[in-house]
């Protein structure tokens, strides 16, 4: 994949960087894919955060509602904000939401009809960044990852998946362990079959005992969040604790699962990132 | 109590203020009680903040290893180091190091021989906190309570059963969960009896699902501590979020249990309290 692949969708100032949006020929999902990028003013190779959104979302609602560019252009990092799936006519898609387009999971899918274009991973984890790095200029040797709901699934699960890749990462109101939550289970089904292995090395609570993370996690979770019940931080912290992965989880009253969680805490994690890809 | 009834056993200065050691008849514990106070120069009625000393302690050890004074000093507030017990040759004691002297978890006793004296509850809910504040002048209404290990189990449970007297409440590798766990099920027993219901009344996880809290909570956990399997803070992040109050739950590679952690951190909950109780 070569830079001259990306079209321009738009592009202008923003907080005295470059806001864009981009389209090519994905080769990892064999369609047409979106993303958005801030890049800050002035900085040489700038560390990169990839925001991963949640279900139902594309590129655009962390765009304009998380309110993360003004950070980044303080701490000098830039950002992408991917899609969430392949899209398209004739790529699969269920009735529900928890499913096909718009609910890709960030993983590869091994199951018929979402083999092969859902393949998040790849993407996500390697087509993606070595593109916009090698098209902006950003450091692949300073890459971090957070997330929102499925995001911060993807975001965690990546993370500890690519290690070499990745060396920040956080989450916000993250899927933790879908493997065991009914709002999981269902899509690793789908996607990976019934083998219970499989749905382990997409579960976040499963692969810090198993692989471990290096660094340390941020995590944030809303308590008066409704989806509660498919989230479950402690699980996370039990896991983190056991397997001593330090680890900041905060419990925020009031707050629910909307970008107006997102926004009141994004400032925080464009900080820790910022600080850890120093 | 007067504050005439207060003798000064040192006093000099510390950081722009003063630190002493001063030494009372408690009217709770019914013997001697010696503690210490760092108060900050120039503040009109600071807000003050009570750190709860761990098993085997005296006022002493955080004193003079927690590093506290100097945090205290930039923020404008004070600190109050009680003892952990009663002490004397005519107080009950304990071959052991979990039990009776240095050992008073912070209630107050129901079974003899510990009763009367064993009254940490009252002593440092009400008669220290009174006393301290009439004698140098520290607000009553803008109290904390932070504290390591069985000082952290202190110091959320005298929170949560004295809203009215502490607007904030922190802990550092705290006992949270005194019921549940070999650590703290010894002390319960001698020093309440039998039941579990007077046991849940001095557990923090037992009593954040019964009485809340109000405020949110700041908590400690080194992961190279030897004590883990007695502390869980896991647990207290699963309870914190079932009653909806609001957590940072900090997980930190690497620290132990010692006072090298607690110097660590120190700053961090220091700077807590003093942005609740301004």
């Amino acid at each position: 994949m070569q830079p001259s692949d990306l079209s321009t969708v738009e592009q202008r100032g923003c907080h005295g960087g470059t806001h864009g949006v981009y389209r090519h020929a994905s080769a990892a999902t064999g369609c047409e894919m979106t993303f958005s990028v801030f890049r800050p003013a002035g900085i040489e190779r700038p560390p990169v955060l990839f925001y991963l959104s949640g279900l139902t979302c594309t590129w655009e609602n962390a765009t304009t509602k998380a309110g993360a560019q003004r950070y980044a252009a303080e701490h000098g990092i830039a950002l992408v904000f991917p899609d969430t799936s392949p899209r398209g006519d004739d790529i699969a898609d269920d009735d529900g939401w928890q499913l096909g387009q718009g609910a890709g999971f960030y993983l590869d899918a091994t199951e018929k009809p979402w083999a092969p274009h859902f393949a998040m991973e790849r993407y996500c984890a390697h087509e993606l960044p070595d593109m916009v790095c090698e098209a902006f200029g950003f450091d692949t040797g300073r890459m971090g990852l957070t997330g929102h709901s499925m995001g911060g699934h993807g975001a965690l699960t990546l993370a500890m998946r690519h290690p070499d890749r990745f060396r920040s990462v956080s989450g916000m109101a993250a899927i933790v362990a879908p493997s065991r939550v009914e709002w999981g289970q269902g899509a690793l089904a789908a996607y990976l079959g019934d083998d219970p292995q499989a749905w382990a090395e997409h579960d976040a609570c499963a692969l810090v005992a198993s692989r471990g993370w290096r660094h340390d996690i941020l995590l944030d979770q809303g308590l008066a969040d409704g989806f509660y019940a498919g989230l479950r931080p402690e699980w996370f912290a039990a896991a983190c604790a056991e397997a001593k992965v330090p680890l900041t989880l905060r419990l925020h009253a009031d707050y629910d699962h909307s970008y107006y969680f997102v926004q009141s805490v994004i400032g925080d994690h464009i900080t820790w990132h910022a600080e850890r890809l120093k």
